[in-house]
């Protein structure tokens, strides 16, 4: 996939230092952020006033860039549906300009004097939607989806040790992750599933028993459900609502775990649905059908 | 609550460059990164010995960061619950070493070459639960909880620029963040609900209709939850099990906008259960009971 798409970029050339060389339409860069599936190619007489608006406004962006003193900001590319900081390296004017018509995480590599594109030899390409800048306009963040693992070592993000496990002298396999709380509580759930094989003495952990009892599972998450509701029917105050929406996530994730799905697949089924206002729409048929 | 916890911190002094000055012992350390509630003072007579492992231990972590040649490593900070970057700034050994001791995001002034704790003026510290370092040891992430905003700006981000928006000539009033789909999926909820007193023409959105319709919203709720179940019950596959997920999802967290809750509150919540076992042992004792 990654490859299909870099060829509609090969209209799109920077030079360096950062003159952009476009000859497709400022809509075309627009719509890669914007997440269309297919390449426009845009025949309008319009097309060259718009490539001019387009690179205008780029350098009018990378100018308010503070560069530092050897034309370098930090970039960090973020997974957009985790969360997970996959990786940080250095921009420049080029790095950036390449991002923004590429929509493929780009850098500045200090050791090889040279641009490079996170993906070019694995092919895990980081498919950016969109990029922000921090207050001091010295930082910049990629945030998008990978193809595939980003750390060359393999791992899902180059942030896999821990120093709380160095400090506790834990030998740190590549497993562990900077993970936010939903990752984390995924992760426990995933570990849990992992233990069932083994045989156990004392009291199971509830995660365990959901698990081991489909029945008790599916009973739990319509409870949580229904409670949930009353929650807005009995108008009960917010915490209330928050804690009963924490009951519902976790044992759906439960369900989700022994069925090998991934939170992550979830989220971007929802950001599908909801790009495309799929969900809205869909619903919104259904309903006055 | 942040100056409260600063007092167990003065025991655990650094000096300058990498001089640990460490009185209390290792376990205390380690427990402030566990999320202990109150500061732990051991009087045991191990308390040299723990402190000396300790003092080694945070040596060779920080003689394994690969420091540049000004001393300093990029040091990120991301919010455990929403995933969000905080900040970007710089550490040197003394800001790492502050951080471990201190669990404050601890970072190193380039511009008045001096260490800064985040919050020292706000009192929105960034309270860190763990540290971890990249496969190239040059770049590191402070995993943590902040007490309020993070920009100076009063954002809660210091990454409040879209290039997009930049690029599309939208004024960025500050409002808009690298949300990941979970947030975006909330904020768009919400601007669904802010917009309710506004009166619309056309087909509305299913968002609005379930917002305005707490009785749909409940049916769909527990709709969604009994359809995810029957993935379960009916040995449906995985990508139908994390679309129904998807479902569940979306339909509760509109009725947590109703009752002007936050996911972050959703996840704080469930971290502190699983951190603290709590869930799993009131479930435990619930079922048992």
């Amino acid at each position: 996939m990654a490859t299909s798409q870099f060829h509609c970029l090969q209209s799109v050339r920077v030079s360096s230092p950062c003159r952009l060389s476009i000859s497709n339409s400022y809509r075309h860069v627009r719509n890669n952020f914007r997440r269309k599936s297919s390449c426009l190619v845009y025949a309008s007489t319009n097309n060259f006033d718009r490539d001019l608006h387009l690179q205008s406004k780029v350098k009018t962006v990378l100018d308010s860039v503070k560069w530092d003193d050897k034309g370098l900001a930090v970039a960090i590319a973020q997974n957009v549906d985790t969360g997970a900081i996959l990786m940080q390296g250095f921009a420049n004017r080029e790095a950036v300009a390449t991002t923004i018509s590429s929509r493929k995480a780009t850098f500045y590599s200090r050791s090889r004097s040279t641009l490079w594109t996170k993906g070019e030899t694995s092919n895990n390409f980081i498919n950016v939607h969109d990029i922000f800048l921090d207050c001091d306009r010295d930082s910049i963040i990629y945030l998008g989806k990978p193809d595939g693992p980003t750390c060359h070592t393999g791992a899902e993000t180059c942030y896999y040790t821990s120093v709380i496990d160095l400090l506790e002298d834990q030998q740190n396999g590549g497993d562990k992750f900077p993970l936010t709380t939903l990752s984390s509580l995924e992760s426990t759930i995933a570990n849990r599933k992992g233990e069932l094989e083994v045989p156990q003495t004392g009291k199971p952990s509830w995660t365990r028993r959901l698990l081991l009892d489909e029945k008790l599972l599916c009973s739990k998450i319509r409870e949580e459900a229904d409670e949930l509701c009353r929650t807005l029917e009995e108008n009960e105050d917010k915490s209330r609502a928050a804690s009963e929406m924490g009951d519902v996530l976790y044992h759906s994730m439960v369900l989700l775990a022994l069925k090998d799905g991934k939170m992550e697949e979830v989220l971007e089924i929802l950001r599908h649905r909801f790009s495309q206002s799929g969900i809205e729409e869909k619903r919104s048929r259904e309903t006055q059908g």
